[in-house]
């Protein structure tokens, strides 16, 4: 059984781990400018991925610098596809000049949590990266809206789970206020990613299996306890003998 | 003799006469975010100037919307570089994505002006452009680095000048500190423009007359006085039987 | 009233008076090779044509050199979508790497006589533009099924008239085996072609006037007389102050 | 020692061994309507390949389908510049509209012979590649005149091995003249591109070690024995460790 998994991690983000997170994940997802980052920044983020063989994709946000992208904003449907069409559209012509491919999409912050609930934001997002070019993967949660709308227009969608964070029983993510929701063993983390791949299920916080899909895993890189977790959780994958790389064409 | 000419004037600037300007030029560029503008305004004006039938460009700029894109940055040859790549490459994927050509680009402001004088920012701008998209028109002043570079790298060039400006003996612009900067007669303007197509010459302001080659005229709409005296200049133009069009394919 | 229209000619099919045609039109839709053509008569033909100030697009065909593309042939929707997707990309990039704007498309040949009257084919074709670019201007008949297919899909249409053919009462072309079914008075046909921009209509054989519109038409240069008859008719236009411009953005 | 190599094969040239040849690589390149193939049969190729997950990419060819592109014949630079871009245009319009990324480009038979020592041919071809999109691979063999013009216009390149072929103390191929040309031991040829990989040196047909870099290794199809001979090299590779993976963003 050939098990296969994407790493993901944010990038020009301003963190100051970014190189130690490209030696680490198969993907890195760009800031676009809206909640960080700027066309130089890019520009140097694709070149570094490019030079550690990690894919790159844009990471498009709310124009919401101050908040970092991570606060609601209610939008219209066409103000939103005209938001996400900007940021692909620059980001995809920077990589490309710069002889990189684009590979994926992955919607930052609030935009991803609403975007994975409501239909109509969700659908304003996968006729954007449609309309920049079809054979980008888009990024969401499996089962979300946001996975449907992509599928909608037959757009390839990379189903995320997080490697760090707990489960509910139905599916969705123990909320950060509670004091359960991250993991803190590499090896366990690692250890239920295998089974998301093998068994397609979670174990989650009520000891119920949860059914799960796993095309990418979340890594994050804001801390060096975080790269270091991050770093662990693919040696045990290797050890697995799990192949980590980009989803895309080939995956 | 059939003598043609675009008519362009800048727009989705928040200046308020934008109606009025797309019922005047030929062509219109449209400000990126950098100076001024956002998604949803590009959005908006190529959706306006495809009523009006305007043609529409990008018009990008140092990333200043504190000085309006009016002050002179220095900045190295890959950043501006990428700074036109990402400009570019949202305005044309923003505007394909609703339907319309993305026909030309105008630097705005101060990078208009230092890449009109220095080459190595000029040739940073051209190269973006072509690999953004190697059938765009450049808009730059006759005779300028941007207009030697945008030809060294293949790309069409469309020569502007400016109806409500005098020139100087050595084809530049009188500076606007000068009390004899502006024409404020219409007609006179009009007259000028036709004397620029028919015998490729200006008067400058000592009487000598100085080569000079129009594709394309600016037009400024700040003002209700701007506005109401690029309509007069285009109805001169009419009535000497000059097309008033877009450069491109067909130009 | 500022009356426009575009008069476009087919290119590149090895007629031989594509040099005066270019003099002539303001459009012209280049053999893609399936039909009629290859890459070096594409890249000759994009290339006169720009000398001329002459708009380009692709003109895709029924794989069938034996017939010029003028058998009807039974395809499904699948397979057209291919084809035509395949034709334009590759006259697209084409063009466009040689710093020439794709403009329009326009089928040939019996692939444009069925796709007017068969919704299948037309929504075939137009899905495959779009596609490709949603900037593209579809040429079709007034009120075809592919002039609907085109819009449904929020592309541009130009609607294409004939001036050297008599129209039947219901707006239909008269067939070509009638006696009647061509005109060979260029100041008849400027004249019919001033009255259907002015008015909208057309008189037909039986001395009705049936609506049409007409943004495009097509000019024929299979013979010299063709030629001579197409330059007479643009000579008319001309003194009559309509203005001859290919379609697009600033149309 | 992390090893990855990526396995490729041609496809939709009517063989009739593709499926089981897409269940044994990572990339396939697919004839594009000059040696073999037409619009449908890309369409299906591409279509069959995101089933298997395979990348994709364009294999143009001479216009021959008389000797399938094995002749080589006289072109001017130029005209082979049209040729290609017209080849790979219309391939990545079809991938792309059909929500599939085209990753590489690799010229078919004789092109590709000539290429590989003749400058002036693969300069045409580089710059052909990079007008269609700087983010492509090219496959070419490592030290050759196609992999110097590739870098030269800042394409990847893709320096491919033969697991089936013999070397000669220069590198070249063993011509397929002679009886020593062809190896037919999967698990020596298996061997062989492990060493190529760990010791970037390959045998020769003297015992000589020849320096040698294998990004991608062409795995012949037109035989049952072929297939299953790759089949096995892809077997005894994996045993040892080796990633097999499409070359691009993430190699």
């Amino acid at each position: 059984m050939n098990l296969r998994v994407d790493l993901n991690a944010d990038l020009g983000e301003g963190a100051g781990h970014d190189d130690e997170l490209l030696a680490i994940v198969s993907s890195a997802s760009i800031a676009c400018g809206f909640h960080a980052g700027d066309p130089a920044t890019i520009a140097a983020s694709v070149a570094s991925a490019r030079a550690a063989g990690v894919a790159v994709g844009s990471h498009p946000s709310f124009a919401d610098r101050e908040n970092f992208g991570r606060s609601e904003i209610e939008i219209s449907s066409d103000n939103l596809f005209a938001l996400v069409v900007y940021q692909v559209g620059a980001f995809n012509a920077l990589a490309t000049a710069t002889g990189s491919r684009p590979n994926h999409v992955k919607p930052h912050g609030a935009l991803y949590n609403m975007a994975a609930r409501e239909m109509k934001l969700a659908d304003a997002i996968a006729r954007a990266v449609a309309a920049c070019d079809r054979s980008l993967v888009l990024f969401a949660p499996g089962g979300s809206e946001l996975a449907r709308a992509a599928e909608a227009h037959g757009l390839r969608v990379a189903r995320e789970v997080f490697a760090d964070r707990n489960y509910m029983p139905d599916g969705s993510l123990v909320s950060r206020s509670r004091p359960d929701a991250l993991l803190h063993d590499a090896d366990e983390a690692a250890a239920r990613v295998i089974r998301m791949l093998r068994e397609r299920v979670v174990r989650s916080v009520d000891g119920t299996d949860v059914p799960i899909e796993a095309d990418t895993i979340c890594v994050h890189g804001d801390t060096p306890d975080a790269v270091s977790f991050a770093r662990n959780v693919r040696a045990r994958l290797e050890e697995e003998g799990v192949t980590i790389a980009a989803p895309g064409s080939n995956s």
